[in-house]
């Protein structure tokens, strides 16, 4: 029920991601009148629908929705996944109730001190992921350098990235530019041997590529993604208001059509896996509320690799490995 | 000497100012012998030399580099203002350097707590005014009043906007998103009677155009332009390199080379009249360090303009004014 269009985008990307991944079986949760209606002749034998009557809003208080609407389509989902009636859950619903209801209901993976919220960056090459976006400010050197293991253990699994570069976001590219939290997150990954440590990257070596994960503070993160979004959207709108703007540039944006949508694809949301809240009991993708059937889909291949590849697991080992004196 | 192919972009761009602004008169400070040589044969008699043997370069620490080198070419101009012989000073040196040695030889206006480095954004419509970009993380609200007081006046005089819109960057539009900081600024703003303030504005609202200046801690004002800048950058060597992968996009591409040039004029810097350093005592325009010599003189355009419309004493008496209880 999350999407801003659920759920239509919600039931045909579930229905390709079927027809996708034979091991697949989903539960739509939601609405049940509106799930059954939608659904009506399209469904098969590994789609089925758990009702939830109640539904978190985007306008929604993420910390008050989650307290007070036990029976929102998101709580009961998680609460499948916590009963182990569930392997994953994909929503396009409200972030902030999100996080706060995984990190409720599933709770958090043995030794993580802060779930955190990863997605790719376009880049050349192959994009980065970026963590934390979770919107906090106080993140602790701990609490980075756990990002910086979550992340590369996502990588190496999900991603299929062979000893991830792991990067920290910074303004300057020198060790001794940023805040005291940077230098201290800096000096601790350094001494990382089982990190791929590549240093301090500044927004534009993210685009180079020059890093497989990239390590922030989500509040940081949050004015990066978004800025990156609107920065893409924006430079996307004025090629296509440039192009409108005489004969011979609209004749040529004609010929470039196929260019502009191989374009698009490298920057479009919905060609990524989702974004996963990584660092709780269970895997959780979150997908952006404007998506359509193509984004759930992916988000569902993400939620299917991610489960196959026990990334779970993989982090709880990591964490545990990693209490060594200097990342703790 | 301060841009990356220093002295050449500064002699070209200074000459192509003189000709422009007929009241202007510049003075080029650096090394006499390397600044005559390139400018043999190729001046006029509004354009004089004042030596300055040292340079401080990109990769000195602007801190020791201010007080070690008392007669680089930053230091000497810096003190012409000073003494009055000159009204306004543009450089494309280290950004660090020029905020501390203007801030020690210049001096900050009366009641300016901070001064504050500001660059336009490209937006849609018109570009936005970001401050502060320089770097400083302990930002109070009193200097994020500041500096909407300071960006407004800018705003007014220099780039000619009537009662111009000033929004408090934030992750959401909603008053309750971000920090106690945030919420305190905006607070404080919404009581400003004098200030057309918007509220907050998420990064898309920026490239929407729907501020004319735009409130930040310098700390995350860096990494929105330097997303901004990188993000830009991406897409268009992706539009360019997606034209270059067949035959039909190549002609599409040739045919769109004036749209992509319209294009390019609304996001290269260089088209940009620089980034103003405001709340010191005089002038001071930072271009930055791959100018051209467009760059250069676009930058001695807003100067001028800063000059002419006494943006500093603007400045003064607006932050004199504005010290009601609940600015400050």
């Amino acid at each position: 029920m999350g999407s801003d269009l659920a759920p239509e985008p919600e039931i045909e990307g579930a229905l390709a991601a079927l027809s996708d991944i034979p091991e697949l079986r989903l539960t739509l949760v939601g609405q049940q009148d509106k799930l059954r209606a939608a659904l009506k002749g399209r469904g098969g034998d590994r789609i089925s629908i758990t009702h939830a009557p109640e539904v978190i809003t985007m306008d929604d208080s993420p910390l008050r929705a989650v307290r007070q609407k036990k029976n929102a389509s998101m709580l009961v989902a998680l609460r499948l996944l916590k009963k182990g009636e569930a392997d994953g859950f994909v929503t396009a619903g409200n972030t902030g109730a999100m996080m706060i209801a995984s990190r409720t209901v599933l709770r958090s993976i043995e030794g993580v001190a802060r779930s955190a919220l990863c997605q790719l960056l376009p880049a050349l090459g192959k994009p980065a992921l970026l963590l934390d976006l979770g919107a906090n400010v106080d993140c602790t050197a701990m609490h980075l350098c756990q990002f910086a293991e979550m992340g590369m253990v996502y990588a190496q699994d999900v991603l299929g990235r062979d000893n991830p570069r792991v990067g920290l976001l910074n303004i300057g590219s020198e060790q001794l530019k940023g805040t005291d939290l940077v230098k201290e997150v800096h000096q601790r990954l350094s001494q990382a041997e089982h990190i791929n440590f590549v240093g301090n990257v500044e927004p534009k070596s993210v685009y180079k590529g020059e890093a497989d994960v990239v390590v922030c503070d989500g509040y940081i993160g949050n004015f990066v993604l978004k800025t990156s979004e609107a920065a893409a959207l924006h430079i996307a709108t004025q090629v296509r208001y440039q192009m409108s703007q005489d004969l011979i540039s609209k004749i040529g944006g004609l010929l470039s059509l196929g260019a502009m949508k191989r374009l698009k694809k490298t920057i479009d949301p919905n060609e990524y896996l989702g974004a996963p809240l990584l660092g709780v009991r269970g895997i959780v993708i979150k997908q952006h509320g404007g998506t359509n059937a193509l984004g759930i889909t992916n988000a569902l291949h993400g939620a299917v690799r991610a489960v196959n590849s026990n990334v779970t697991d993989h982090i709880r080992d990591g964490i545990a490995e990693m209490r060594s004196p200097q990342l703790n």
